[in-house]
Parts: structure tokens; C-alpha cells; sequence
């Protein structure tokens, strides 16, 4: 029994869409509670009201002294970075930002998510040098000291990877796993650094000059071709992170970011830009990162993450304590802009309510979406539905999967459904 | 000499206020470079542009694995949060921001400004019960697990101590010391948590109340009192900060989080809110916490940090290398909303003109303001001037001096000033 349950029925809860989905504004003015049967019940007895206030020893002995650089308390150590290998290399890694685990809209950059092909390199930003040349009127090479020089702009928007739930894209039957292991692959920061543009106009780009190849310093190789279009719009040299430099599973001590754009596009230790007359065909254009669609075709130069949105709470291995009154949170972003909104369906897709947006709403960048849910106990369905500004709206997965070859796994944005069972267990579904 | 000095002039550069600010549009459009003495010259002559490029060995090594958190580079060790004993006891002490070491508006989690009075207690969540007792219908009792069922709200919002720059307050002579010394007690965070108001609606407050005692659980016994309008305003139980629960010196595991107010009435490791009629008078708020005004009168339950701006780039003990172009950089905020207006002086004080806000500007936030400078290499004294949406203007420190008894160290808000030496050495000075 859920507390709420023992009060008198609140004539303010109204629900407005099907399988318990309730009007968020009446909701929040009706002082219903969210105190679950896991807990005691809050209300005092007149006893123990009376009683004195509790002491414990931490309040009675001196506490730590501060520290040079503060980190999260022990007991929160559960909150962490999954580590993935792929191939079974050990060094083609990726870490999953723990999305079921936090809240707002920051990642915090110990938590972003990151793949290395080859592992992280140990960079000294002392020894580091950025080189643009190729079609260009005067190659240059800056050193990282001259760069934190330059005007700086900032930024809170997301990355995400193109291999991003995969698993969704990819296994004929839905994978049991968590929200954090099948989507993780997506964080969002305050991202600051320089635009590219003043540095393309220091070096004069060649009227020829259309595309640029991005190599990063690491012992993958990594390489990926930018339009210059996009470089001249709003990508930047990425200094800062949250505040301060970028770590370096993040590309410290610089990495490109172009906003929107497929999380390996985002070149990591940054380090040779060559301007080019057309991409070059790296081993990164041919392999990973491009697609065979369903008419058989090689999909190159696919840029975008389209709109997408994952409930977060509840999500796939939670467990609801008991039927009862929930929040339903999740995260919503669109590689092309804001999100306009969000809909939310408690009953397996029949019907669909527009979620509270947490504001700002700001381009591509994370929006936080809420609606509060009475769940009565019996089997259902949850899903998110995001459209962007553009009116972009997520496809179903069989709609994603008509476009695309089967083994197909970049640039997953279908709805994702999570199935609540009557016990309370939540697991991912396909529907 | 500055490479910009090597090129022809660019007629695009135009001064818009004395001592060589700037026209940013302009300025962004002319192709200028920021690149200064310390650094080779960064354009490569014909041999050097067609020599190879150079490949590491990190580039050849497979680097290291992903981690379950990550942390800043080994080279960034500098960036750090200085430590200061207030009263020689060890135990009351500040933890500052590195300021002008940081970009963007976000403060990362582990440099957060903190200040114990008795040190930072270790708190096991599973063992912490927040009470509210006093003039309502029925005293409550939570514990974290049940808090953390209820809707979450989250926006960025700074917070400062409310001793912050009481270095310039109090001494007669300006010490020469560092922007993180004299203003690093400011900082600025995507909060979460839970609004105020649906907990007191849960109690039902009696129509007496009127304020709230709000205890920590803490060594140092920190009590502060808080009107209840402001709780039923914008006031939450902060449970997140930038994403992750909050750490343990900024109040694990929950804090009051009351925007605008002084830094340590958003009291940390909350456990008990006591509804009152009027507010008590607890040590905190009859020693450190209240003013001497200049007509003798103790002025208490002073909230607001007012409208403020602090040039982090170039600050106090930073060298400039040479004269040349430079962007000034800063961060502006205010207690009472947004930032309207940040003006710059580069000639002491006798031209001010606005500097660009870098977006989006959002209330009770950091606003990062920059704008281009060109240093002739004379002695000069920079300063900002910010102004909030309602008319609020930082005043003289001779004016706000003028409302305080000399020894008054709260609330400090006057407009700074850094003295740029014809040798480059920026200094804190009076104007």
C-alpha cells in the first residue's frame, strides 16, 4: 500500500491519459505524497513528535577538513561509468554514463560516457601542437598555450554515439539490461572552447577548400571529415568541460566539437586539421560509421543523431516497490535543434500525453522531461515519443529498421518501450 | 611584440572605449590572432609546411583503459581549490574556487567553493531522517530513500558565501593576492531536488508560521532561519549537483537550496526544519551572519547576495606577457535575477562600455561576459560594473563601504579593480 492510497481520495488527481498518466499542474497543487510502502510512514505519532530531536555522533565529533579536489561521497560509490569491450579487444572500450542513476541535465565529466579505440593517450599539452594545412593560404600550428589565448565561447549541449542502443537496433529479441547499458552512450555538458572559425580565417582557407580531415593524436588514428560548412557554423576547438580542461578520456588536452553531429565526428586529442577538396576515405568513413540501408547502398557522411528520448525512471532492471503514485523522468535531444516536445504513453501506445519540460529548453542540448503516473498494479507498457523543432519525431523501431540493412546499428532513435510487469520489474521491450 | 603587430593594420579593428576596448563583432570578423610572444610564431614557412607530420609515441602505443570515474589530467594538478584556516582552528575552513582557472559558467562538483564550521561530517544515507516539526498539522519524517521518490525540479544557479571578497571589504591596504583568493568563494551548479513547497503542503503549515529553523547535521551545529515565503518561492531540498548526488562537503546526503540567498543559509546536511513564528536567535545569525551598519544598528536576517562581477581574465597575480590583443573575461551574477548589463572600463574608470554576455543569460546563474582589449603596455586599471534586470548597480567600494561599520565583511558587492602594471603584473587595487 502506497501512503497515498490511505488518504482520502484527492478529487485534484485527474488522470489524462491512459494507464494512470496524471495532469502534472493539479497533480503537484493536491500535496499527494510519493512516500512508498518501502519506507516507515513519515507521519509522526503525537509521542513522537513530542520527542527530542536525535543527536548522532557525527554531530557531536568534528568532520573532515576540505580538499584539494572533492569527490563523491562513499556511499554513492554504485553511481559509476559501466565499461564496456568491444571485439573482445580489451582496448576498443566504451564507458556508459549511469543516465537511470542522475538527475537535471549535466553529466557530471567523471561520469561522461567515452570510447577509445585505443585506449586513452597520456598527453603533455606541453608537447602538443594543432595543425591546420591542405588547401590554405597559410598553414599554421599552434601550440596549446597560444590557443587558451583565443576568445572562448561556451555551450551546455550533448554527445552521443552513433552506436548509441544498439542493442535495440541490432538483437532480434529485446536485450534484459539497463537503461545505463543500452543507452548510455549519450551525456551532456557545458562544452567551451574556440569557435573554429576565427582560426579558418586566420589561415586563410583555399576557395577550393570544402572539407576538412580530423585526426586526433591517438593510437587508434582516429580520423573523420568535417565539412567546412559545418566548421564556419558553430563547431569549436573544445578547451573546457564543465568548467574546467577537458579530462583526458575526453581528448585533453583539445578535441573538436561540432554540436549535433555523431560522437566520433567529435575528434578526440585533436591535432592535424588538412583542408581538403573532398573527404578522404579513411578507415573510419568505411567500417564503423557508415550504414547499408535497406536498398542495399553504403550510407557515408551520415552526420546527425536525429531526436530521441529515454525514460530514465522507471527503466529496464528497476524494480516499483508497489503500485502507487510515481514521476516518470527521462531525457529527450536532437542533434538539429530544441526539443518541442515530449509525449508519454502509460498504456502500451494507445494513448499519448505531452510531458513537462524542465527548462531551459536549449538547442541540442538534453531537456528533461516529467509527468506524474499512478500505476495501479497491473501490466503495461511505458514509452517516450520526442519531437524536435523541425518537427523530427522518433520513428517505431520497424519503421527505423525498414531503412536500414539488419545488421545495421548507427544512429538508433526509435521509441523505446520499457515493459512494467505486475510484480513491479521493469524490463526493455520491442513493441 | 605581438604577431598581430607584425601584420598590417586591420581597419577593422575599432576602439569603442579608452585604454584599447575593443569592437567585438568587429573584432571577430577581422581574423585577428591572439597569438603573443610566448608562443613560435605559428605560421609555417614552405619547408615546414611540407615536412611529414609528427606521430607521437602515444600515437603508436595503445593508450590506457576506461575508468569507472573519471578525473582531470595529471598535468592539471594546479587546478585546484585553496585552502584557508579561518581562526587558526583547522577545522572552520574555506575551500575556494580556482576562478581563473575555469571557463564557461558550470563550477565542476570537485572544485566548488565549501565552508565548515566544524568540518565536514560523513553521512550514511540509509541512517539520515529529515524532520519537519513545529506550527504544522502533522510533523513529518523522511528518509533519503523516500525523498528521493518525489518529483525533482533542477536549474543553475550560483551560490556564494556571503564573506566572499572580505578581503577587499576589510583591509585598508588591498592585498596582492589572486582573484581565487580574495573572490573564490562563489560558485555556480545545475541544483536538483525537490521544491520546498510539497513538503510543507504535505505537513500542513499552521496559519502562525511564519519562518523556519533549518538545522544541519553537522559538527558545527550550523542553524540558520529562513521566511517561508521564500521556501514556497523557489527554495528545494537539493539532492543533485551538476547531475550526480551532491558530494559530502556541499551537504551529502541533502541541502536546502535557497536561490540568491547568502551561501550558508542554503544549510547543509539538512536533518531538521522547525516552523516558527518568528525567527530564532541562533549563534549564527548573531555573530557571523549579521551586519553593523554605519549608524551602529546590528542589521540580521540579511538574505540576498546583490548584484556582482569579478574580471577573471587577466586577475590578480597573472602576468601579461606582452602588450597586444587580449580578450577580458568574467563572471557577473546577482542574488535577485538575471544579469542585464555588465559595462568594462580599460582607462581606470573614465570610459564603460557593455561587454558581451555569453548566453543563454539565466536567472540567479553565472553570466560569463568577455570583451576584446589591446594593451599598449601602460599602466592601466580594469574593472566591470554589472547590472541586474531590476536596476540594481554595483556601487563604489567607497559607497558600499560608507553603509557599514569598517569592520563589516558581509555582502560585499562593490565594483573590483585590477591594476595592469606597465610590466605586465595585474594586481588588486582600490579605486
Amino acid at each position: 500500500m502506497n501512503l497515498f492510497n490511505k488518504r482520502p481520495p484527492n478529487k485534484d488527481l485527474v488522470e489524462i491519459g491512459g494507464g494512470g498518466i496524471l495532469d502534472r499542474r493539479r497533480f503537484l497543487l493536491s500535496g499527494a505524497s510519493f512516500v512508498t510502502v518501502m519506507a516507515a510512514s513519515p507521519i509522526l505519532s503525537a509521542t513522537e513528535a513530542k520527542a527530542k530531536p536525535s543527536y548522532p555522533n557525527h554531530m557531536k565529533i568534528p568532520g573532515a577538513p576540505s580538499s584539494n579536489y572533492g569527490l563523491p561521497s562513499q556511499y554513492e560509490t554504485a553511481v559509476k561509468r559501466t565499461n564496456e569491450s568491444f571485439y573482445k579487444s580489451g582496448i576498443f572500450t566504451g564507458a556508459h554514463t549511469p543516465l537511470d542513476r542522475l538527475n537535471g541535465t549535466i553529466t557530471p565529466s567523471g561520469l561522461h560516457f567515452s570510447i577509445h579505440h585505443n585506449g586513452i593517450p597520456d598527453i603533455n599539452p606541453a608537447a602538443h601542437e594543432f595543425l591546420i594545412h591542405g588547401f590554405v593560404n597559410k598553414p599554421m600550428k599552434w601550440s596549446i598555450e597560444t590557443l587558451l589565448n583565443y576568445p572562448i565561447v561556451s555551450r551546455i549541449q550533448f554527445l552521443e554515439c552513433s552506436g548509441n542502443s544498439a542493442a535495440n537496433a541490432v538483437s532480434s529479441d529485446p536485450v534484459d539490461a539497463s537503461c545505463t547499458s543500452i543507452h548510455g552512450q549519450v551525456s551532456c555538458s557545458e562544452w567551451a572552447g574556440i569557435p573554429l572559425k576565427y582560426l579558418l580565417d586566420e589561415v586563410g582557407v583555399n576557395p577550393k577548400g570544402k572539407w576538412a580531415m580530423c585526426e586526433g593524436a591517438d593510437a587508434g588514428n582516429h580520423v573523420r571529415n568535417v565539412p567546412l560548412e559545418k566548421l564556419y557554423d558553430d563547431a569549436i576547438i573544445a578547451l573546457y568541460q564543465n568548467g574546467e580542461r577537458i579530462r583526458p578520456d575526453q581528448g585533453y588536452p583539445m578535441r573538436l566539437f561540432v554540436p549535433g553531429y555523431e560522437g566520433n565526428m567529435n575528434v578526440k586529442w585533436l591535432h592535424r586539421m588538412e583542408i581538403t577538396d573532398q573527404p578522404s576515405q579513411s578507415k573510419d568513413e568505411q567500417s564503423l560509421y557508415a550504414e547499408f540501408t535497406s536498398d542495399k547502398k553504403l550510407n557515408q557522411f551520415t552526420f546527425f543523431m536525429e531526436v530521441k528520448s529515454i525514460i530514465t525512471k522507471p527503466s529496464g532492471t528497476q524494480q516499483l516497490p508497489d503500485k502507487g503514485l510515481y514521476e516518470i523522468a527521462g531525457l529527450a535531444w536532437s542533434g538539429r535543434g530544441r526539443i518541442e516536445k515530449v509525449e508519454v504513453s502509460a498504456d502500451s501506445g494507445k494513448t499519448w500525453v505531452a510531458a513537462h519540460l524542465e527548462g531551459p529548453v536549449m538547442s541540442k542540448s538534453f531537456t528533461r522531461f516529467t509527468i506524474p503516473w499512478r500505476w495501479n498494479g497491473q501490466g503495461t507498457i511505458l514509452m517516450s515519443r520526442a519531437t524536435d523543432e523541425f518537427g523530427n519525431v522518433q520513428p517505431s523501431r520497424d519503421e527505423w529498421k525498414s531503412r536500414y540493412e539488419d545488421f545495421t546499428f548507427n544512429h538508433y532513435n526509435a521509441i523505446n518501450a520499457w515493459l512494467v510487469n505486475p510484480d513491479g520489474g521493469v524490463k526493455n521491450v520491442y513493441v
